[in-house]
C-alpha cells in the first residue's frame, strides 16, 4: 500500500484526508497516533512534521513525506485524478476549486473550529468548561462568513466551487460534523436554505458515513 | 493587459502577488482600494470577494476572478512557469513547495501577523497602543515556529522547500519585512543562522526591492 496517513481518527484535519481516499477509493494505512499521549510531538513524529501536528502522509511510491492536510488533499486528488477528479485538471475549474479550499481555510475554518474547541473538545478532552465569550464571538463570526456562504451558493451552483463536487467540499465536512452533531449548532447553518441543501448533499456522501464507522463509530450513527 | 490585481500596496497579501509577478516578469495593473474608507466592503467588490477581503486577480484572458493570496500565487505561478518555475512543475518538487505556502499559511503567518497588528498596524492606522499581552504570546508562538524553521532549513537547503526559490519563500517575505523592519523584531530571526541567512536571501531579491519601491517608497531604502 503505498500510502500511509500519520494522524489521529478524532481529528478532523485526519478525517478531511480519509475522505478524500474513500471519495476517491484509494487505499491506506492510517497510522494512528495518540495525541494525549503526546505521541505527535515524539522525536519520530518531528522528524517529518516540525511542528509536532497531524496529519502526514507517506507515498511510497515517489518516496516522499508531506504534511498540512490541504496540501495533502491537493497531492492525492491530483495524483490519482483520473479515478475521480475532485480537484479540477482545467485550468478555471482548478483555480476555482483551490480558491474554495483556501477559502475554507482561511475563512471558514477558524470560527469553526475556535467554537468546537470551546464546547466539544474542551469538555470531552481537558474537562474544560466552555468560554462563553469565546463561542459568541466564534458565532458572530461564522454567521457573517455564512452570510456570504449563502450568497455564493444562491446562484443555483451545487457544490461550493460550482458544479463539480471537490477537494473543497471536502474540506468543510469534519469540522462542520462536530459543529453540528456534538457542538450543536446547527440553526446559522440550517437558517440558510442554500447553505443547509449544500450541507445535506456534501454531508450524505457514502465517503463521510464511511469516515465516521472508520474514525468515530459512536457519532456515525447521528444524534 | 490580461492581469488585473484589486489590493493595497501596504496589504502585505497583495504585496506577495506582486513581488511573484516582477519575479515572473509577468505584467499586471494594480488597482488600489483604500482599506481605510471601507472599499474592499463595496458592493462591486463584494460581488467578487464575498468576504470583503483583499486581493482579488481578474484574468481576462481565461474569464476568471480569484481570491486568496496563496491561491492566486498558485494560479499565476503555474500559468507562467514556462517563464520560470517558481511552483514545482514535477510532483514532487511541487509537493513540497505547497507543502511550505501551506506551513507559511497556517504556522508562520499567525504569530506574525498578530505581532505585526499590534506593533505597526494598530499604532499607525488606528492610534492604538499595543496590547502587549498579545505581542508576548505572537513572540512566544513566533519562537516555536522559528525553531522548526532553523532544524529545517539546517539540512542544507538554500531555500524554505529545497535548492529552488519558490511561491513559498515569496510567501514570507512582505511580513517578515513588517516584522523586522517596522515592528523591530529581528533577535528571533537573527539568533537562528539558518533562518538569518535564509531571510537575507530572500528579502534582497530584486524583485522585493522593486516591489518595496512600487508599494511602499517610504520603506524601500531600509532602516
Amino acid at each position: 500500500m503505498p500510502l500511509t496517513l500519520y494522524g489521529s481518527p478524532i481529528a478532523t484535519c485526519t478525517q478531511r484526508v480519509i475522505m478524500l481516499c474513500k471519495e476517491l477509493d484509494v487505499p491506506y494505512e492510517l497510522v494512528a497516533l495518540d495525541l494525549l499521549k503526546g505521541e505527535h510531538k515524539a522525536p519520530g513524529h518531528l522528524a517529518v512534521q516540525p511542528f509536532g501536528k497531524v496529519p502526514v502522509l507517506r507515498d511510497d511510491e515517489e518516496d516522499l513525506c508531506l504534511f498540512e492536510s490541504r496540501c495533502i488533499m491537493r497531492y492525492v486528488a491530483a495524483k490519482y485524478w483520473h479515478k475521480m477528479d475532485l480537484i479540477g485538471v482545467d485550468i478555471k475549474p482548478g483555480a476555482f476549486i483551490d480558491n474554495w479550499l483556501e477559502a475554507e481555510g482561511h475563512n471558514y475554518d477558524p470560527p469553526v473550529a475556535s467554537i468546537v474547541r470551546e464546547k466539544v473538545f474542551g469538555p470531552s478532552l481537558f474537562g474544560r468548561t466552555p468560554d462563553e465569550a469565546v463561542v459568541s464571538d466564534g458565532l458572530r463570526r461564522l454567521e457573517t462568513v455564512l452570510d456570504a456562504y449563502e450568497t455564493v451558493l444562491s446562484d443555483g451552483r451545487t457544490y461550493i466551487a460550482g458544479d463539480q463536487f471537490s477537494v473543497a467540499d471536502i474540506s468543510h465536512v469534519p469540522y462542520t460534523w462536530l459543529l453540528v452533531h456534538a457542538a450543536g449548532v446547527t440553526e446559522p447553518l440550517r437558517s440558510r436554505p442554500n447553505v443547509w441543501a449544500w450541507w445535506q448533499r456534501i454531508s450524505t456522501r457514502q465517503s463521510w458515513l464511511d469516515t465516521l464507522a472508520e474514525c468515530s463509530p459512536a457519532q456515525a450513527a447521528p444524534k
